[in-house]
């Protein structure tokens, strides 16, 4: 058997001011450094074994990752880092606020920008201080990598690459691998995996730091997938998301 | 120019209780986390920008290095963990008190066991529930790579593969590369860059959480090595390491 665990990184700093993210490196708050903490222990509980992790290049990702491997006492596991599993870039509209958007701009516009399959919000300017082209991590990128904003099919096309060739891959050698990513790249993943449409896709939300598990058979065919802890309390979590854009 | 940045792990729970460490996988203290996050506010105020970490499988380096590079803002680093980088195996006496080892061996013995080059600790027993075969982060290892007891000697002869073939071959493509281990694997590294003889390396303490920086020129040839930070702090952080197996 195969299994494929996937973390949507716990509460940060952003996600509790209601702002847009996107690429804007936000820590975790001290609650969600708690719930990745948590999620650890529950892994290590149901006596998961990871033997290889992914994560992104983002803070908040790789710090919950962190806080998991912590709580599991498996701080050696090997960790590859990829700017394909960011969080879908926000364009221009990174570091707003989600409610004072949705108050100037309508509840729609901001539906579109945040849960549309193809319509971006609007572009950062290339020498933006917020454009990943100022910030050295991304480098190595070309032009036309660099996100200057993004739809969910944009997040997907540059995720599709990594998953497929890196992480798939990667299950020719290893039994069970962790994901620990963003709410738009899992979306990515998850669409492909269960087969979703775009309008699926865009209605499922994922709650953060709870361990979403995807298991296969030796061929690779998926056989189940579920969340791992108390069902009442993720479907809580999983509303409580859908619910952040709406006007105050 | 290259750059070469080692640090030995903050205080882990067993350095403040004076117990033989070794291979056990200690946590660190809420001190020695503090103290990591600074060497990591420090390496940042002062320009450091590895682009490479390597570190060893136990959670006392690995969290460390978490550490310094949530302090430099740096979480997306390229992080590779190597058994090869761990701590010198203490064999049986792991777990024991290290002033009452020196009460009932003798301060003699027991700096033999801590600071000799080639004398070995008892050994441990293969099964002992303390050996690596027990631990599944080892399954790999053969029987031969195993540890159950070292000396300095034999921590430093199975360093020197990764050390040559893996971190110095990285700095083919690398201009700052950071190693976060151990006292006993970061004296195997300062031993073959500084040409220490044997009895010089015994008497060399290395504090914890103190960025040591080696600079090379193009070819690798070292130019100079300084610790970074206070000074006087520095020296005073040397002489106590230097007093923790004497009898109380």
């Amino acid at each position: 058997m195969k299994t494929l665990i996937l973390v949507r990184h716990g509460e940060s700093a952003w996600n509790k001011l209601n702002l847009f993210t996107g690429w804007t490196d936000v820590d975790l708050t001290e609650f969600g450094c708690h719930e990745a903490y948590e999620a650890g222990l529950l892994l290590k509980k149901e006596g998961y074994k990871p033997e290889l992790c992914f994560t992104s290049y983002l803070k908040r990702a790789v710090k919950t990752l962190n806080q998991i491997l912590d709580a599991m006492d498996m701080d050696y596991l090997p960790v590859e880092k990829s700017w394909r599993l960011n969080e879908k870039s926000y364009g221009a509209i990174q570091g707003l606020n989600k409610a004072d958007t949705a108050q100037k701009y309508g509840d729609e516009q901001v539906k579109l920008w945040r849960r549309s399959f193809d319509v971006q919000p609007p572009k950062l300017d290339i020498d933006d201080p917020r454009s990943p082209r100022m910030d050295a991590r991304y480098a190595t990128l070309s032009d036309e990598e660099i996100p200057l904003t993004e739809a969910l099919k944009d997040t997907i096309a540059r995720l599709m690459p990594y998953y497929q060739g890196t992480i798939l891959k990667a299950f020719e050698k290893h039994n069970q691998i962790m994901v620990v990513a963003h709410g738009n790249s899992l979306r990515g993943i998850v669409k492909e995996l269960k087969g979703m449409g775009n309008d699926e896709i865009i209605a499922f939300n994922i709650p953060t730091a709870v361990p979403y598990v995807f298991e296969f058979d030796d061929t690779m065919r998926l056989q189940k997938d579920y969340f791992v802890g108390n069902q009442e309390e993720i479907a809580a979590k999983m509303q409580s998301v859908a619910n952040q854009a709406k006007k105050k």
